[in-house]
């Protein structure tokens, strides 16, 4: 184990990341739901100004990278790593929509949990030596991921009650080596946990055993309760997953409930907004962390939080040839003080 | 700048980890080119035991961590990452074939450039003092990348002289902080390059300023030239690109012919194996470094080379929107001394 490794899998960065900037851009129905004040741009335009969805999408990105820039107050120029990614095939919602940036590009696939791994990295980056300012983005749209793993919307699925919603919206954050954070200060990199769940309808349900590994593990090396954090808070399990996640750890005799809330259902009036089970997709944590959750530590409502970012590893061809859906969840503790 | 930058978009790495394992599977073409001699295993059946192409590759990628491993003697339990990608939509070979070693893991998209980008992030993962050992593996598979990308096979499309072939192949490394090299030294992470091609069937066109940025600016920020490598070998130009990469240099008025290969031109006989303009594909390079070239660098053939993998981030879909490709080269220093 390196000298950085904590426990079995977490590392402790030694000089953690300062968060320079954060920015959201949203489409039109996640501006109606409860978070709406927290975006920094709703755009009512699906289109984002372009022709087809994917074309969309790849344009919310940059738009969301350059207000998170112009937020930080520093040129693309500075940034010396970009950590990308989204749902599309191929991630193109970011290959394009960066290409024009001229910044250093690893591209990632994490499905929804992307921000999580996204961040990781970046701040590993950073910590490392590599970089002095690093980005971390993701992107997802209804409409393109519609397309993408289900089907065309004008065909007009049914969806099961335990289906979600992919948010339309990303999130971005640029990461200095010095600044007055809030800090990336540990990170839990997940294992891919598969328990046979094979319905792509109920990601929730496959997503909340990755979860509950990743935060177990992270406790346990960190040595720490669940209430060593304001706020623990998962990507994208959904009503579903959610309650499962709470009862995994009831069995292990922790109350993680108290101060356990997740993405897919704070983005969303599930009451008001026919969403079924939430909100999915890497928009939609990357897009609640860049607004509502950071500006709430800004705020100094909450001084440390565990953000959990969710995936589920499956494709449309994998769900076809009858497989199960592989799961992933990056835990990053995010705190006001180093 | 961050301390370990040199010169624009390069690092140094202080403490340059050890290649302590390497490994590389293929199919029956692959086996049946120039570098037969140089793969740990060649697979006589494309399916590789499973029933669909898309559960062989992933079962290629397990087993070629898995003799990665056993040639650096180390458990998948000793691993604290494993760095993966692959072409499949969602990266499905990486996550369905490493699902079940237990092994934390990062999911990347690079396309064909994959490999250059897998090894330069475990190479920094274990430099960064985050990991003492770190694997990196990709895979392409010919069967299920002609069914992603271009047409099924039972169409029998016609290929022009431009396209090049799918390599079926998987190539491991096993990184540990210490060892007997040989040794990852210094890393050039791509920008997005788009010079506006749009024939999908013609990467090389696509890929070459992609690879001409990424090796023009690792030559400048190193202060060095081309000779100063015994080898500079990129993805998988092919016939067209090399021939394009080679030019751009000349007209810099610099020769980098004299030591410049492509493993999409090593991996096949042109003459012999009718594959039009050479291989492509993660699997491609990945495949050539794990065999032929570290190899070579462990008989004392090459003491430095520099593998300069590239990739196109185009998908289906942009294709069909009209759209060009957008491309990327990540450059890693291989030396057999610190």
């Amino acid at each position: 184990m390196s000298k950085k490794h904590i426990g079995k899998q977490s590392v402790a960065l030694p000089n953690p990341p300062s968060i320079a900037g954060h920015a959201c851009v949203v489409g039109k129905k996640e501006g109606e739901g409860p978070l709406r004040d927290s975006f920094d741009l709703i755009n009512e335009d699906s289109f984002f100004g372009e022709k087809t969805w994917e074309k969309a999408e790849s344009a919310m990105q940059k738009m969301t990278l350059s207000m998170a820039l112009d937020k930080a107050s520093l040129p693309p120029s500075s940034v010396e790593y970009v950590f990308a990614g989204d749902l599309l095939n191929q991630c193109i919602g970011s290959s394009f929509g960066l290409r024009d940036m001229d910044i250093p590009f690893w591209g990632l696939y994490g499905a929804c949990s992307t921000m999580g791994e996204s961040l990781s990295l970046s701040a590993m980056a950073i910590d490392g030596g590599f970089a002095d300012t690093a980005a971390a983005i993701t992107s997802s749209h209804f409409c393109s991921a519609e397309r993408q793993f289900r089907y065309p919307l004008e065909y007009g699925g049914q969806r099961p009650p335990t289906a979600q919603w992919t948010v339309t919206g990303s999130g971005a954050i640029v990461l200095t080596a010095d600044g007055d954070g809030p800090y990336i200060t540990h990170l839990t990199c997940g294992k891919i946990v598969d328990q046979g769940i094979k319905d792509a309808n109920n990601m929730g349900a496959a997503m909340a055993p990755a979860a509950y590994s990743t935060l177990s593990a992270h406790f346990e090396d960190l040595a720490i309760e669940p209430s060593h954090y304001d706020l623990i808070v998962t990507g994208d399990l959904g009503a579903v997953g959610a309650e499962i996640l709470v009862d995994f750890f009831r069995n292990d005799g922790i109350d993680i409930a108290p101060n356990y809330d997740d993405c897919g259902l704070m983005i969303f009036s599930r009451d008001q907004q026919d969403v079924h089970a939430g909100g999915s997709g890497c928009g939609c944590s990357a897009s609640v962390l860049t607004g509502h959750l950071l500006n709430g530590m800004r705020a100094g409502r909450w001084k440390k939080i565990l953000f959990a970012a969710t995936g589920a590893l499956l494709s449309p061809v994998s769900t076809q040839q009858g497989e199960s859906i592989p799961s992933i969840c990056y835990a990053v503790s995010i705190s006001n003080t180093r």
